[in-house]
């Protein structure tokens, strides 16, 4: 199958791998849609992962189930579903306590374009399908599900882990994709005021109405002024 | 002065006290709003805190500070201010555990109408009115201030008690003003479905105002089933 | 192979069954050491989980790997194991919030004896062997190993539900193996008084040793006097 | 009165005071025992939180209360107490939000010898008395009380900020006497392995009495090798 790789640090192509192999609670599945992330940037030409060597890319996405495992109870062929960036082994010890994101190590619970081939191949393989997929619901555009990889969870599991309560005041720092989504996530927990850090007029206008209240921009002093 | 009060179980009328005194750290103050509680009803007619003899009611108000002690930093006479239902001792150890409204005992912080004289006097006094007392944003009318007391968070407090997360399905049991405020909180918190038990066609409404998805009547059939 | 069943409410006795079968991610083990549980009886004599049929009993012990799929990677035939009668799916929904107990279901994180033959046959079958299996401490007893499965977790589980803090007093009420275990919980997350509940003289003395500082007999009349 | 005072950055000295003023929830406290902190070091030398002029150092101590204000509930003169290095205004948002060593603002709840003058004078002065003062109970030398106003709490505080659980690993950097603390604290919550990070033979005697189990020296590398 084709795939579109990071060569080594600072270089990319197209490849040819061969498919995936499925094991007993694992799916095979095939893009729908798919997106890039700021992360593909860094892994490729900051290096910032370490060296990889005809690793494909990608880790945001939706799509369409090719196969499973013989175990997989929720998933069958056909299936089209929303596919995480982060995809952890839930019986470790880690995702046990609590922190499924470093499931096997520090932030392992992403595998995607980091410990194994990516999503921007013909097809690609997900640990854990029934621990780690979900059907998409009926209606959703590709687009939108693309989102719900990275872009939307991101944003709002920081509004999570920040705690916001009704009526905090939250700032945002930054507002490309996921900081609009901390902007979306702190306003649907209640937030009273959102303090966006930001200036490209599109991102301004997307803030705004996400719910952020007011702005700042880096251009004029240090944002703590 | 006059206040309505519970002169014993089963039995209200006006009296006549003496106005209450500032401490140093406290204030008094008049109501500009008033309203009843159910908990009013209960205190009175079910004798639900035990017998009360000559108790001013009420714990529900928006209010005129008239006169404050000595160290009240954050008030003087004249400012329009909110008053909580719980006035709690900030300084006990049950709040320093995070239990204010426990402070001194089991629902201790809970004072109107219960450990001294409510708001449904003439004048009524504030315990530490610089941890109890907030200024009334300008603009805000009195009926709204006064729903501040009790009814919007208590019912808030039970959507933070509840934790509830993004997505999450709430169940709210009972849709009088606690209620709806519990549907209210679930919302602005990201509940995907909010399911009401209620049948008032006034409060069914209101609800669905609220943010509520769905609804059950108690009348057909179990709750559970 | 025979094991110990429960064969309908009210009847116990010894059954043939056929030597379960192992699915990639699964082990069979052969029990070591078992012991009962007051919850054995009331799912006997008082059908707390409703009726069933020809089911073996036991939730409690440590055992030998015989054993594994061909996924399981932490453990080998002959391995000496740790067995929790909780044996959550870890990667349901309910497991993925924290609530690995309710895996599944409320409490269906509890499979031995509940929703399968338990561990009081030649063979039983554990469900996620990584996630659910421990090694065996080099040089611990098989009674000490058996006492890890149920008594010594439920207990300390309390403690940490109950969140016991620095300098708390606790109070336990019965002091029966988990009872004490939830002393012991309390006394290692640093209780400074630990009331007990309980009469038994040899349970008295094991309280002591665990850690209780004060005991109250319900004999002498109601608990809260 | 005397105190002995940051005269300005890097110079200290005796100095005299008018005797500080009681308000009606305070209380004035005579020093009965004191210790330095490295703090007073940092503020002195290097400045670290900012220039003062005579200011009297010290917030270590245990002391004797010489007079209390007019509300104090819990104390009065001549009782033995023991006296935090924290001193929060309870009823401040901060406080009420849980983050009462924050009152007033960031740290703000540190007031001795920050704020205002310290307990090494004649006489200090303490705020909301009943909120920050304990009996110091019977029988305890004025050394170990000495030792709860700073070294014993934020050593424990950061066991409780870690969150250790039962069987936790643990590392504490750092074996002076807020580290040994935290050593004590881990232990005493449970940990089952606790790396110290030390080198001085008195500090890594007493790390092992409190419970350390593992050590690491900072000489032969760095540690995280």
């Amino acid at each position: 199958m084709k795939g579109y790789a990071m060569l080594k640090i600072g270089e990319t192509g197209w490849i040819e791998k061969d498919r995936p192999v499925c094991g007993p609670i694992d799916a095979i599945c095939r893009p729908l849609a798919v997106a890039i992330c700021t992360s593909d940037i860094h892994t490729v030409y900051e290096g910032a992962i370490g060296d990889r060597h005809d690793m494909i890319l990608g880790h945001e996405c939706c799509a369409e189930v090719v196969e499973v495992g013989s175990e997989v109870k929720d998933f069958k062929p056909g299936d089209k579903v929303l596919v995480p960036a982060i995809t952890p082994d839930w019986n470790s010890l880690e995702a046990q306590a609590g922190f499924s994101m470093h499931s096997g190590g520090m932030l392992a619970g992403w595998k995607f374009s980091n410990f194994k081939d990516g999503v921007f191949g013909e097809y690609f393989h997900v640990n854990d399908a029934d621990g780690n997929l979900a059907l998409m619901p009926e209606g959703m555009s590709l687009a939108d599900a693309c989102m719900l990889s990275d872009m939307v969870p991101t944003g709002f599991h920081a509004a999570e882990q920040a705690d916001v309560q009704f009526g905090d005041t939250v700032l945002v720092i930054g507002i490309g994709p996921v900081g609009l989504m901390a902007v979306a996530g702190a306003n649907l927990r209640g937030a009273s005021r959102i303090i966006a850090v930001g200036t490209r007029p599109v991102c301004v206008e997307a803030a705004k109405k996400y719910g952020a209240t007011d702005f700042i921009s880096y251009k004029n002093g240090s944002i703590s002024d």
